[in-house]
């Protein structure tokens, strides 16, 4: 199990490990927000990923973008690996509402992240674990 | 041919089609800044593309990553699907450079684009196309 950067362990919640990445819910409740971290050690940009590594991610970033639209209905979906502040590889999957906080600018270093109230994010990782559960029923059989 | 959004048509220099994409280069001389735009057309969000739809979108940030990774040796690459404001499915794939204009900061929204004075876009779209054309040769033969 790659091991996270300790930013991304304190932003974010454990959800589950998909085709490739471990799937974190960013604590953040002014902002549905998904992080996918690719399992290889020593990774830093997309580029360093193989061509099989890409396609897992790619379906990585699928399950939670559709996780994103159907459960929030989101205007727009905002997918995006920066890694400045953070230098191990991670991919933000983020829904974006015309009239969200931040809106039309991008979620990031704007306000510091709002933690949802403890029985929200219990309410939301469950509903994240069903999705998952029928999204990726081998996984879990 | 897909219709560039006028906003992209008037940000970017238009430099190739690649396996699937249209690229650009931002016009702005802050950043060492590419543009992929898929060419089919009503997209807004990567996760509408077909899975052999998506592969050739990897290819092409592959394509574009490697051109500024070799060409101006960055820091880090950012690479984002966010469309906010333009809502044509657009990935951005960006040079950053520990003192650039914006870092640690994403650099979208930040600073009014600085076009480059057009001896040095000539100059850059040179380069691109010469890259391009070792880069993918069976489409120049």
């Amino acid at each position: 199990m790659v091991q996270l950067h300790p930013r991304l362990a304190q932003d974010g919640l454990e959800v589950a490990t998909l085709t490739f990445c471990r799937l974190l819910l960013m604590n953040d409740s002014r902002h549905p927000w998904l992080i996918l971290v690719p399992t290889r050690e020593g990774l830093r940009d997309l580029d360093e990923l193989t061509p099989e590594e890409m396609a897992s991610v790619w379906a990585d970033i699928r399950l939670a973008s559709r996780f994103l639209r159907g459960h929030f209905h989101p205007d727009k979906l905002n997918i995006a690996s920066l890694g400045n502040l953070v230098p191990q590889l991670h991919i933000h999957v983020i829904a974006r509402f015309i009239d969200d906080p931040a809106w039309p600018h991008p979620v990031w270093g704007r306000n510091p992240p709002l933690p949802y109230p403890p029985q929200e994010a219990e309410k939301l990782l469950k509903s994240l674990q069903d999705y998952l559960r029928d999204a990726i029923p081998a996984r879990h059989e």
